[in-house]
């Protein structure tokens, strides 16, 4: 679609520099992505986890919005490379003091940054941070771990590397993706990894009020009653629901969401016998899922959870593995 | 008293699989612990602090409730032992988005830890995360960091290495501890381990409204007079006031305390001209201590501290070389 | 000026065995500070960046003010010396329990610290802490890395650094420092290393109620106006108007700073054509200085924090192989 020059992402020769957003990555690069992060998944078993492929490299953790979780497996995934991992608190730094972004991002590059893992309340803030760096210090890579409403492209690779553990092939596949589709970017990356892998049956389940417009354009079914959406489907995603919309004009309130969208056992019955269960946590137990869902046979909730870690560490190898932007 | 199939603290062998608390361990794992800590004692002299034991091992800080000073010396004693460390902010984490205790830890055991140092405000969590992982992740290993009012097993156990270093043998001396017995966890496991270890006579010494009952039962002799309870003592170990005693009900005042129950050179006089005084830190001079005491020749305050990271590491890599649960 | 043994910053054989203010430092140990950081820039240019000059020594980062650039600046330092670093979260500490800074102090050096880097809001806090671990803890060492309006060391260096790099020889050299001198512990430690280095001319720009008094007697050259403060400038050091002062009733306005006080490119004309522009950062854009001159060709104020890191390995690694103290 995008030739390479104009993919941000990519290099002169088309290799990964940056992880900012699946939209727009060739379906090659995917595959990479998964397929590497096999080889780390053996690593992970052995008794000394840690390989050598970032040794020397540093690693910085800007996490601008907080997240315990994802910033823990980000640093799990880089120190198991052997990277030097930095974690600012950046919530009580100079970015508090009224610096600029990319002063804050210009001072880190000074320090002899290697890469940046971004956590950013802002869409697009890992974007703008991956074209400055890309001009002024072409050698380093910018990791999008979730922007505002935007993208979460590690969360969406982990997703489509767990569907392929579970399932080998994407081609004959129904995914039910349910909730707050609207405000989710895990929905988002989801759609855009397994669009791109070949996923013939995409469905976005949830309330219209929910629902973001333009999905038919992306290839997905739309779905506002959670039967239709999870019949006969061989993947379930459900989405965490934040407490915000709880509150909101936009849903009546948690028992009601639940009753319409919750997945329950008996509603689990409806998809192939034996579809899986993702979700990406934290769980909202009795609000989005029931608990004999989430802890059932058919949950691989944990499971991704652990190949998050593989995933991240294939990611953090391919970019660094790349030649400099330009 | 309990079999090893009963006590959640043992493997099957009758290992130490995790550090829960001082009551129900039987005197050899205790004294395995002790002498242990006497080899990594030597460790810290070296010019390079680090021995390989748990190389490539993920140790999580887990602190629910914020306590620098332990958090800290655990960090040094599990990266002495070359294991890799995560400090997780658990109190800005999911768990404060309303996740529940075990689906955090359900999580954190899917980023494939190792072993979970756990300090939480409640009394028995360290159990039911410890039950748990037992069941669903039995290589996983859980040391208690304390919790509520119930135990802090480690400082019990440093603090019983303090004595032995300086008394060489339990079998004659006499202990006072001194302070708000009624809500502390360190003055339990201290009983716990030097009742195990064999001391003749434990004295628990302090206002009746700080005293609990069923002390007599423990095989501990009350005192609520501080001369009685420091009169021919070897050992007096201090508790520290907390602040908020300070201001309740169960006290007149911080100045009215001192004068009944601080610790003056005068009354230091009353014990064995070679006692030693310690304290599990921080101190409140003034307060249950006088400065003249704490800065004195009997003071073995600091060195507790040093003993402290010696003991943890102890505990570390003997529960690391036990086999998995069940 | 002072004897060696009246300097608390020298040991018997006149060696840096802390670093607490560049007052009072010999030339030498100055210009062998700036000679051992050349050997670190090659360091950071290398692929793996970790030297094991500390390898197995404990440096524990002491920030009582928040400083997430600086504290991480030296994080960096101590890493690549193969250091083990602590970060202790000192605000939510014992101090905070209301512990006293030196029985912190002790309690650290129990955990077998080798080095402390403290920041501190009081002036004179890093002298405290050494004048004690000097008595008590003679290996250890300690390195101000702020205190509250009296020194930063550290930044004095960086700059003498930078300046050396860019012009060679100091002997020859104007150099003027513009803002808020008065509240500046980096005006205060740029004049005494330039002062020392030997440069003939340091200015001292700013408005009388930002410039304190005694400043002729340093050897410093005042300029209330702006103009005749930059005119014939080699060097023009930018300070960082702190917020409180816009407020205060020591300003007007920032505007009206900006208009008497911002470095514009029309008043940089008036220095040497080949006169660099630095600033310790964060800056205030629009405030003490224009965008066009803080990303144009003279500035070189990324630079510095890119030296400042091989300058925090030379300090670290200058003291560790000091003696002891006494």
């Amino acid at each position: 679609m995008s030739s390479h020059s104009a993919n941000p992402q990519l290099n002169s020769k088309g290799e990964l520099h940056h992880l900012l957003s699946i939209d727009g990555l060739p379906r090659g690069v995917i595959e990479r992505i998964l397929s590497t992060a096999d080889s780390f998944i053996n690593v992970a078993e052995r008794e000394v986890k840690n390989v050598p492929l970032l040794r020397g490299k540093s690693v910085f953790n800007l996490f601008f919005e907080n997240s315990t979780r994802t910033r823990t497996t980000f640093e799990i995934a880089a120190r198991r490379l052997s990277a030097d991992v930095f974690n600012l608190d950046i919530v009580r730094s100079s970015a508090a003091k009224g610096e600029s972004l990319l002063d804050t991002i210009n001072n880190l590059t000074a320090m002899q940054a290697d890469a940046f893992v971004v956590r950013h309340a802002t869409s697009g803030a890992p974007y703008l941070i991956a074209r400055h760096t890309s001009r002024h210090a072409p050698h380093i890579h910018v990791i999008n771990a979730g922007d505002g409403q935007h993208a979460h492209p590690t969360q969406g690779l982990l997703d489509a590397y767990t569907i392929r553990h579970y399932k080998k092939d994407f081609s004959n596949l129904t995914v039910a993706i349910v909730g707050d589709i609207l405000h989710s970017r895990v929905a988002r990356s989801d759609i855009h990894a397994l669009t791109t892998l070949g996923v013939p049956e995409v469905r976005a389940v949830g309330p219209l009020t929910l629902l973001p417009t333009g999905l038919e354009q992306m290839g997905v079914r739309v779905c506002t009653k959670l039967d239709d959406g999870v019949r006969g489907a061989d993947v379930i995603i459900m989405l965490r629901l934040q407490s915000e919309r709880m509150r909101g004009t936009l849903l009546p309130s948690a028992a009601e969401y639940f009753a319409n969208y919750g997945l329950t056992a008996k509603r689990l019955a409806l998809a192939k016998p034996d579809a899986i269960v993702m979700h990406p946590g934290p769980m909202n137990r009795g609000v989005e899922i029931d608990s004999h869902v989430a802890d059932g046979t058919a949950s691989v909730i944990l499971t991704q959870v652990t190949f998050g870690i593989a995933v991240r560490m294939a990611v953090l190898s391919i970019v660094s593995s790349s030649a400099s932007m330009q």
